[in-house]
């Protein structure tokens, strides 16, 4: 199997052009059987894999990754990580650095993580500091991790009050999503991945938001070449972002934060675990897209256009129950925020999105909260 | 203040060119009391601060830094560690994460390190991971981290079996180095920083070496001018290794390592305390230049010559009560072996090394355990 097989009907290649270096995303169904090919095209050499898999795919997926890169010649180390979002923890993180230890992990081995975000954000902190720093393959099986986290680099695990608080920019050396690992997948976290998807199209692919639109059938039903494309376009357009801003500095990279401040809020507000990260991003983007319509960057019909396109794909875009006083506090601790200046993400058109950081809270409140919606 | 003040005589200037960017190392008697001088040259804006320091000195220096940075209208949050090698932990690592967290520290914060070697590392990780990555400055207050850890990037925690397991490669944006800080230093703490010290003039500088020979009695009664010199050379020398490797990768980097791969098998058998790293790193590189007389890459003269040198500045230099068995053992699991090939760095003139990997465990067993020294 070779990495140029670009044209191919069932196996999509998208090439991730960072400053230093590229690596690829493979994209295709059944493919998680060639893994060891794709390694060989990436790695010259293969004599340790760490694999991090999630508890609940290990019985499933890991014997057979780990049976292919054993009969290379390869030793394997799999450790199981416990699902949901309480693993992006120090402890699971200490975890996983003392097995690695203890397997004499070294600077010649390969971290391979299978599961959703937070393995991939987990077990990618782990490549990212163990021996500072060690070569490191993602498998996401879920859609969110495969159109979000394959791109960009972002690891991380989460402190006692905040997400995302501590972690690496690492990239991946190889990306392989293989659609099989969707069919088992909940419609509730099915959707919330499309939330991701659906925002690309609205802050950088308008013909993207379109297809969307005209496909909504065909994705719910998951198509596979319908899957093909929404990960594979997904992908190319954060991977353009990431290579204009590879570490959040000239600020571009922000604009795919967009419905993220206020959807942070809500998970915070919430309690994580009450509604999946997608589901928030989703009721965030419908307020973002509310305050715009507000500060008359956008008609009112895009904003409808977006709300009903989320809601065909059984995402939330109602106002979550919470106050506008415990909102605007919680977004003031976002990471993002540099010494208390808020940067709202907002549509002028659509696929387009501009940052504006002068936004009062009286018109967030007035234009979210004065009436019911 | 000017950090164009290289001509002057108190203060000398390093900078150190890495591939991205470069930063400064600031080296005089008394400069502490110009911090924010040097901070308004380096950060356009400076609105938080967060201090890491050794709790030793916390009450010496922290107040002092704290009101001149509070005096420019910077917040600052200090956080004291407790002294030794222990609290390179995640345990403390924790700490500090949950630290800066209640402290509201954002990407505008910077974190600086007050104290030696302990501190830098451990605060550098922070600083690397916190937020994925926050500006850093370092205070290094003894010789070692004066001359060892101000370049390089190299910023980590112990796990439970292993020593630096876990980091970053995380460059700071300033390094100061005030000599006054050297004034308290126990004789055995500033010896053993000799010992890096004596170390670059074996593996990069033959002029450096025999400066250090004929001013070995003014280095001792720690003189200004001589401190000035060893430290700001060392940093030169080490700036030119590092700029050509910064991440480990081409090897180059490896030959920093000299005395180093003798020297980690002898602190972790002889349990973390009992010698300082530098003193262990002095019988290391005795170790290694006894190897390469075994194997005629040096005449037993120069063997003296670093030997006299080291005793000279009061560092051990005899055989630590190991067996050979122990010491081979330990050194497999160095985490610079790759797949289990131990490379050693050894001198083939003054001022040179090169790199050996097939050396084996009986030449090593005769070199160093065959007869008594």
């Amino acid at each position: 199997m070779n990495l140029d097989t670009t044209g191919e009907d069932q196996i999509r290649v998208i090439t991730v052009a960072l400053e230093e270096r590229s690596y690829p995303i493979v994209i295709g169904e059944g493919i998680l059987g060639s893994l060891t090919s794709y390694f060989d095209e990436v790695f010259t050499k293969l004599s340790h894999v760490v694999i991090i898999v999630d508890q609940v795919l290990r019985e499933r997926l890991a014997p057979g990754l780990q049976a292919s890169l054993e009969a290379r010649g390869c030793r394997v180390s799999t450790s199981a990580v416990p699902s949901g979002e309480t693993s992006k923890s120090i402890e699971e993180l200490n975890k996983i650095w003392e097995f690695m230890s203890a397997e004499r992990t070294d600077r010649g081995s390969i971290v391979v993580a299978v599961g959703g975000g937070v393995v991939g954000d987990l077990a990618g902190f782990a490549a990212a500091s163990f021996a500072r720093g060690l070569r490191f393959v993602q498998i996401p099986t879920t859609l969110l991790s495969q159109v979000d986290s394959s791109v960009g680099g972002k690891t991380g695990i989460n402190l006692s009050r905040a997400k995302n608080m501590v972690g690496a920019f690492w990239q991946p050396s190889l990306v392989i999503i293989d659609l099989e690992t969707l069919r088992s997948l909940p419609t509730r976290e099915f959707a919330a991945g499309l939330a991701e998807v659906v925002k690309y199209g609205v802050i950088l692919d308008a013909n993207f938001f379109e297809w969307l639109e005209q496909h909504q059938a065909a994705i719910v039903q998951r198509s596979s070449a319908e899957l093909v494309h929404i990960i594979a376009r997904s992908c190319e357009l954060k991977a353009q972002v990431v290579a204009a801003d590879e570490r959040e500095i000239t600020g571009l990279r922000a604009i795919l934060n967009y419905g993220h401040t206020f959807g942070h809020a809500i998970e915070a507000l919430s309690g994580y675990g009450t509604w999946l990260h997608g589901e928030a991003v989703s009721m965030g983007m419908t307020m973002a897209a509310r305050l715009a319509v507000r500060m008359n960057f956008i008609p009112e019909s895009l904003l409808h256009r977006q709300t009903d396109l989320l809601k065909s794909f059984g995402l939330p875009v109602g106002r979550p129950e919470l106050s506008f006083e415990a909102m605007w506090q919680a977004m003031q601790k976002d990471k993002k925020v540099q010494h208390g200046k808020l940067t709202f993400i907002l549509p002028d058109r659509l696929g387009h999105v501009r940052g504006f950081d002068g936004v009062t809270a009286e018109v967030v409140r007035e234009a979210l909260y004065s009436s019911e919606w």
